[in-house]
């Protein structure tokens, strides 16, 4: 009844490009765990399994249908399958019919993933490059002789890489970098942070240290492209103040992986005009709870102001349950509010076009903006 | 099946008296946005409009038949109808729509806004004044020539206007005044405040020294009316030591605005005697998820302490959005317990009109309080 | 459709033994809501009762009917059937009507209430003993001469309870042991603490010193049985630092009364192998809306990782409740997803075991782990 003809992916990675055992399909499907301070040891806890969750569970639903098999069959008749198929065929499959016809990549991180053009051409689709800022500031430290080049080529290479990315992300910058201070470090504190840094920096060394972290988020700012904040594990009002200062300069804030803090997630988007609020893993991760956590998420944001996403990294599997967990959560909320009046069908297909595609494709300037009709 | 025959609003505004154009309806329904640091503009996003929220879209469903129009027709085409039919008598048709016999009325918004008296009038129902206290405390020191005159004359206004208001309200108290500290501030320290705001204050300036709004909130604790606590934006649980310290006193808290965490004020209410929590806003921005939000609240809060608002502000409209949605959510949710055999009919009726008005009624002392019957 | 044939109660506590009135017994169904600073004062707000509570409302809904009488029928109507049955016979049909196979009986809380082996005869089930920290300090400080015997006494005390016990649990030890730091402290420190609490303690003096408290943990940590931590009122956030400091020690976490923070609580449990979430009082206080808060829970949490608790005290009414209230929950929640596609109905009759009692059995190691077949 309420149509989401093809989907914008606002932010995935790549798919390994290695063929998978039981084990190793596991362990990719609990990666999403990853990036988080203290945890986790990539094991699910003695006497249980990764499969064991919304995200197996998830998996055994779309999954199987694609290449042939039963809904819910086993784990390793799926994985025997998958391995008959091979590696590229599977992909292939799996990517073709999710039904996303524009992926934006973040590639900067490790592992044998594909690249965007990989990507596009197994997906019969289109793929643009997201640019992560730590790795591209560990690069330029990698190559930089002195403080004052490494700050220049910084600046230079963060504008550079805006001629050709649709966004820049930042993973460590919320966590690290926002929460002692909003504002833009001045040049003799980041000149100091750079020192330390570099100095100490073994081969191949971490960005963490918040003043170049706020240091770089600011370059990012200026640079005119939206700029996604992974705000996991954390409650997005502390990017309150952030937001509050980013405030007309014309740079949009996209929050990623906000759940459990979904909803505070949403209300920034109320308050701040140039905020928007991803939905990709908070859906993808809980499965049959996806039509629950989006009608939430619904509640308070402005319906211009949501983005599509998997969130997906690693197994193709996941960019499929990503895309069929949001349709089926979409179409089965507004199309309850449909039927119980409290919206028109033709608001509602307005709707679920925008946070499928339109919203993305203006925040990205993939294409003209489709403005509301009335 | 469950009736709520008529509501007391426990905290709304007057409205606008000027005709309106679709530009300013559509700011005024974003305009429950506003009185935040930071944000926001007053302008949706470039390539949205606040008539793409569920506030825009609960309007859009109740209000237009109240007009004699299809619900869900086109903003424009309501606009003129309600120009054609006149500030006035639109007005008067759509309060007398809202199911409303009690509006208590915060008057401390600036703006041409009607008075209470005159919303009783053209709803045909009963009007009260609630006082703001930051106003009333720059009224005071408008008029005040010194620390000693402005701070005696802070505490005669206060329980001066306890006289005939029903209640006391802060919007800064609590984000400035109590995230700092729940006791009440030495008189020393209180006379140091007010002298250095009555030195540096501007003609007109706002009240927002954290010492002085905490001495407010005190003054009203001791004056014998509810007071009524804007948590919006924080998390009410900062508000646990400030309820703790007013136990016992005879002053009933309400919290107001606490949306996205109601659970949290709703755990509030279960922990301490003396503190009530407000549903309107939260429902009636949410529109169809208000159900949602209301069972939410009703999982731990006692049943005696929660109040109907609609926190409506300067459109009739949003009046009547918060009633509909109220009474929809209301007779949904509990109906449904009853459904299920996990509520009886009767509990369910009882429990509709203590949250309606029967509880307001008590904690506001506007008629003998009805008790609960076995 | 989906069964669940017998619980572990895996926290509660035992029943009183004495006669009580309609008074009494109100106060007990409001019990819950004690062990807070600064509340509650164990009295209803003035006008409302404790029965006009989703918990109040359930325990007519479940516990009339076993004996004898309608559901939803009148407190007073309950209270004289209760009494005329007498206190043995009506907890004993209560207890064994609520389908509780093993109770795991917390025995740390003050008041006249049975023990382990007197629940397990009256509900015709297993019990075993879990060991409260505070109050096994507090004795051994009655009994304890000089710091050093203390201190030593102490750590006896803990590894020889931990022989009998299925578990250690600890009240105070979140809020007031681990808001400040998450390591165990320095062996000077923690002389210096109980020197100062020995010395300034009355008779019967509570453990209230967070550096004791944390101390108290860490022994708990050592003795090889899992530790329960009440996070009530507090964001389980807090103890994200504490869950990476005791990552690989082999002791398992179990969050206890995370609500309404469950949410936060399931994705520490995604976060960390060796945490896990219980679901008991969320459901069981929840009443009506138990399916809403438990389908919350199974989002994000590996279904491993969760465990049924009633959290009962002092009336066998809340332990028919909670596994009443638990059972139509779970069986709701995952059989609408089998309706759906989303799970299939092999899945969720195993998941729904392993929640019920399988997690429960492996975690305190009450019988052989019952491993997922695929």
């Amino acid at each position: 009844m309420i149509d989401t003809p093809s989907l914008v992916d606002q932010y995935c990675h790549g798919v390994l490009r290695t063929e998978l055992g039981l084990g190793t399909f596991e362990t990719h499907l609990g990666a999403h765990l990853g990036d988080r301070p203290g945890g986790p040891s990539g094991l699910p806890a003695a006497g249980t399994t990764f499969f064991d969750t919304q995200t197996g569970f998830a998996v055994r639903r779309w999954c199987p249908p694609l290449l042939g098999l039963e809904p819910h069959c086993p784990p390793a008749r799926y994985l025997a399958r998958r391995r008959e198929l091979g590696v590229v065929e599977a992909g292939r499959r799996l990517l073709r019919a999710a039904g996303i016809s524009t992926y934006l990549v973040d590639t900067g991180l490790a592992g044998d993933l594909t690249r965007p053009a990989e990507i596009a051409a197994a997906a019969g689709a289109e793929a643009h490059e997201i640019v992560r800022l730590e790795p591209l500031a560990e690069q330029v430290a990698d190559t930089s002789g002195t403080v004052e080049a490494f700050l220049a080529n910084l600046a230079e290479a963060v504008h550079g890489a805006a001629v050709n990315a649709v966004a820049f992300t930042s993973v460590e910058g919320v966590r690290r970098g926002l929460a002692v201070a909003p504002e833009p470090p001045g040049p003799g504190e980041v000149r100091g942070a750079a020192g330390r840094w570099l100095a100490g920096r073994p081969a191949g060394g971490r960005l963490t240290d918040p003043v170049l972290l706020r240091h770089l988020l600011w370059i990012a700012v200026t640079a005119g492209r939206p700029l996604q904040l992974h705000t996991r594990d954390h409650d997005p009002a502390l990017l309150g103040a952030f937001a509050a200062a980013t405030t007309g300069l014309g740079t949009d804030l996209v929050l990623l992986h906000a759940y459990p803090h979904h909803r505070a997630a949403a209300h920034l988007t109320v308050v701040h005009p140039h905020v928007y609020a991803d939905l990709g893993p908070a859906l993808a991760h809980t499965g049959a709870r996806a039509a629950a956590v989006l009608a939430e998420v619904l509640e308070s944001a402005p319906f211009g102001k949501l983005l599509f996403s998997s969130g997906a990294h690693g197994l193709p599997e996941l960019h499929v349950v990503a895309a069929g967990v949001f349709r089926s959560a979409l179409t089965r909320v507004l199309g309850e509010w449909v039927v119980e009046g409290a919206w028109s069908h033709a608001d509602a297909q307005r709707v679920a076009t925008m946070i499928a595609a339109g919203n993305a494709r203006r925040v990205y300037r993939l294409e003209p903006a489709v403005s509301p009709r009335w």
